[in-house]
């Protein structure tokens, strides 16, 4: 069972590795590949939460509209919790976005991300990006 | 298995429960009871992330000192992921916060607790509070 939780999390972080390198590559087919059609998506911007893959697409739209090229999505201190059929990763993100009246700016946003394994497969379920408030 | 996976999410919700009504409660110990000492916390107000229990519970200092009193913190929507030994938790949340220059104001937010069993016991290990960034 060990060797089974080490090879899900192998597994979790491949999905995970594929997933970022679809958004720098802006592969819309990529970035969905292993997600799930329920997807509820926690983003950075408004609204509150987008639900169903078609609304998680959208937030990538929103996304490619205010980033600079090439894309920049890289993640630091990333850290898989991976159990037989559940794993959840935490991770701290980098972006460069151009605000409407302003140069490129580096942006540092916190990533949960929640997976599920059915029938052999993982899939993402869940994620949250965020930035704190501003105080 | 199923019968003990529906168990599991049903020991993870009344974790859940007891946090948020020791939050409302004011009630210290309550709210670290079920949190273990690596505790992640990716909070609405700055920092970034906090580590460590004792990180974590002072991110709770500076929600008391913005909060109505009787404290609310209720949520909707709360869907319990629960694997043998890993399980993740969503959320939208309702607080009322004092702004420095204004009355009550009412507050949604997104919230996904990550947990996970050690020796029997449902630990929370992560925390991600977080409102969309202003456009």
């Amino acid at each position: 069972m060990a060797r089974e939780l080490a090879n899900n999390e192998s597994v979790i972080r491949e999905i995970f590795d594929k997933w970022a390198a679809a958004v720098r590559a802006q592969d819309i087919d990529g970035i969905r590949a292993n997600h799930s059609p329920d997807m509820l998506m926690f983003d950075v911007p408004p609204p509150l939460f987008s639900r169903g893959l078609d609304a998680y697409m959208e937030t990538w739209n929103l996304f490619y509209k205010c980033q600079v090229r090439p894309i920049v999505f890289n993640f630091d201190d990333v850290k898989i919790s991976a159990g037989e059929d559940v794993a959840f990763v935490t991770a701290i993100g980098r972006c460069v976005y151009i605000p409407p009246d302003g140069g490129p700016t580096k942006l540092q946003f916190r990533l949960t991300v929640g997976l599920r394994e059915q029938d052999g497969n993982w899939q993402i379920v869940h994620e949250h990006h965020s930035v704190p408030a501003e105080e």
